[in-house]
């Protein structure tokens, strides 16, 4: 039996009330606003890249960047066709945070858009903290990273309002339950709408697509 | 092209000196001690689960744990046959640090072993920041994550003592160009030594275990 270490809960509010303004600013242009988080590697970026073809001529499409290094993820978003892309490089910092958002809706002119994408950093943890302000926050699980997950991160399973499951074509070759994965989706976030797909051969894309398409004309 | 807005980097230091202290306590106990840091769901679980039964009646292993929720990780290094077994549950904190590795270290008679184990919190980001005083960092990359993650997490592949490239098992079904990976490692740690390796299938352990062995026999 494992003995137990509890550490205090860091608690980080102070974030919030810029957030607010930027939704403000965002609902003013009348924009449809998503927060992507996961892990590095599950697939935000292919994501984004399979999104940005199927929505062209219907929306038009704002992608934010956040990584600690490089701007490969904003030129794959520009080179998919975003109408705009802008990378936030956070010197090291582990999350985008409202007060980065905030920087980079300023080099927007939100009016030209109808849906803003932010692609936060690869990180299951610490995004989960910060609100950004925008109106969901869509977690892409994928099936290499294991079943366990939600177990492990509940934090940020917990506080989604949608769940991609990316890699769906790595079923064959991984030992991933499904069952048991879902599970402990449906403890955290009871009734989480969720999109099983797989960027690389496009299966599930439709419904995911549909989501969106629909959200951006509420 | 995309807009750049830097933010200023977070340095943290003031845990060093606690990391100091460990090592301290660490060599005088005679052990071998890893850092092992990685993705969620990279590996590091199973490559524990894996290591331990190799190393059986040679070397006598007590793994540390660090986990945001659940003991699951400290239960599988259990029942994978570890010496001792210390979950350290971070309540939601995104990485290990000195102190509560100091106080895993408390509860452990250090005398009565070979090898440290500290399986850190799956990030790729914030566990390289924060020294915990064991002799080697490790690094598990995994194939799903994609080739491109030494550019977009250089901080944690330049900090590394060694690389382990685990689910070499996928590469025949997933677009992984290893040049391209292995030229971001050997730029940012030049010299690097790798294990690739499939925990799945047991291909390439017995190097990282004779790593392992050689390290704490010296």
């Amino acid at each position: 039996m494992p003995l137990n270490i509890p550490i205090a809960e860091n608690i980080l509010s102070a974030n919030d009330r810029l957030a607010e303004e930027n939704r403000t600013r965002i609902e003013a242009a009348g924009l449809f606003s998503i927060n992507m988080m996961a892990s590095p590697g599950a697939g935000k970026t292919s994501l984004i890249e399979n999104t940005l073809p199927r929505l062209a001529d219907k929306v038009r499409v704002a992608v934010v960047d956040g990584d600690i290094a490089t701007s490969l993820d904003a030129d794959r978003a520009a080179a998919a066709g975003a109408q705009a892309s802008i990378q936030i490089n956070t010197g090291g910092q582990c999350h985008l945070d409202a007060v980065m958002l905030h920087g980079a809706l300023d080099q927007l002119d939100l009016k030209q858009f109808d849906l803003l994408i932010v692609e936060n950093v690869g990180n299951l943890v610490c995004p989960a903290d910060f609100r950004l302000g925008t109106h969901k926050s869509v977690l892409i699980a994928s099936i290499p990273e294991g079943d366990d997950k939600p177990y492990k991160y509940p934090g940020m399973y917990r506080g989604v309002d949608a769940l991609v499951i990316n890699k769906i074509d790595l079923l064959p070759y991984i030992p991933f339950k499904m069952d048991f994965f879902q599970r402990g989706v449906e403890a955290l976030n009871p009734g989480v709408i969720t999109f099983p797909l797989s960027c690389r051969t496009g299966e599930g894309l439709d419904a995911w697509i549909d989501w969106l398409v629909q959200n951006v004309k509420r």
